[in-house]
């Protein structure tokens, strides 16, 4: 699917398509759909990334509290996205030892007492240990610091993901 | 539940409970759940409500489009949210002549077509004969007057769906 292709979308169907680019976010993709027409992949990617930046911290912290736990619960009971089931298997995460289940569990929740929001990282660009390190590490920061980092992982997940959806699925699916 | 037992939620129970206050719009939920603790259910009211207020216009335009047309394809195919589904039956969206059917599929177009985001409007404070007026009324105004008149419908909305889980679900569920 070209942006052309993108740009002639109705907002129902640019919704259907790119809902899930930020995680459980359908809001996030129909609000930029006031902003077409985009003239590139890139274009739209920014105008998502601009919308998150322009939302109240309140608002950034929302949306990473959208996101699941790695390893967590929705892996477990089948109840990820989609979009989430294959990122998180592709980082291993739906093949961790019971010890490293274990600790991803415990790490978790010690990051969701102390920042109030999910550790998110973008899985596609990392592997279990490095993720497993990583959160580790982010249990140590500050709140600001890491509802920042976060961030910049859900913009890069949405990158991947439109990615994606334009030069693979989508192409199919329209 | 009272407001004591909402403020002691964690940002999942109280995104899994008051998630779709806002049709399909948990990270508004999410985001809320920031500003903790609430004195009342109007407190946590009107924090949804100022969050929505700080969005820019796109930001609002965007919640509008989350919702479904009224008695439109997701209620024909069984795939509205359980609450548009209650609403929606209690103001007879679901009882329509086929002449009502298709005069409200026209008119959902012409809204459509006309400001980029669908009629959205408290089917629990209207019948059937109202909302069909009203939509008619609707086609024939300004953009920014129908966006700022759904968004005060979906704070109705919003309001009647908050009450309904303090109420009753809310009390049974937790």
């Amino acid at each position: 699917m070209d942006i052309s292709a993108v740009n002639a979308l109705s907002y129902e169907d640019f919704v259907n398509t790119f809902g899930n680019v930020v995680e459980k976010c359908p809001v996030i993709t129909a609000a930029v759909w006031s902003r077409r027409p985009f003239v590139s992949l890139n274009a739209l990617e920014a105008a998502i990334s601009d919308f998150i930046d322009e939302l109240p911290e309140s608002g950034k912290e929302g949306i990473l509290r959208c996101h699941p736990d790695l390893a967590g619960r929705d892996l477990q009971r089948g109840t990820l996205t989609r979009e989430s089931r294959q990122e998180q298997a592709g980082a291993g995460m739906d093949a961790l030892t019971s010890g490293e289940t274990e600790r991803m569990a415990r790490l978790n929740e010690v990051y969701k007492k102390r920042f109030g929001f999910p550790f998110v990282i973008c899985a596609r660009m990392n592997d279990k240990a490095n993720i497993l390190r990583q959160l580790s590490e982010s249990c140590q920061n500050e709140r600001a610091v890491e509802r920042a980092r976060g961030i910049e992982e859900v913009k890069k997940i949405c990158r991947l993901r439109l990615q994606s959806l334009l030069l693979t699925d989508g192409a199919n699916k329209l």
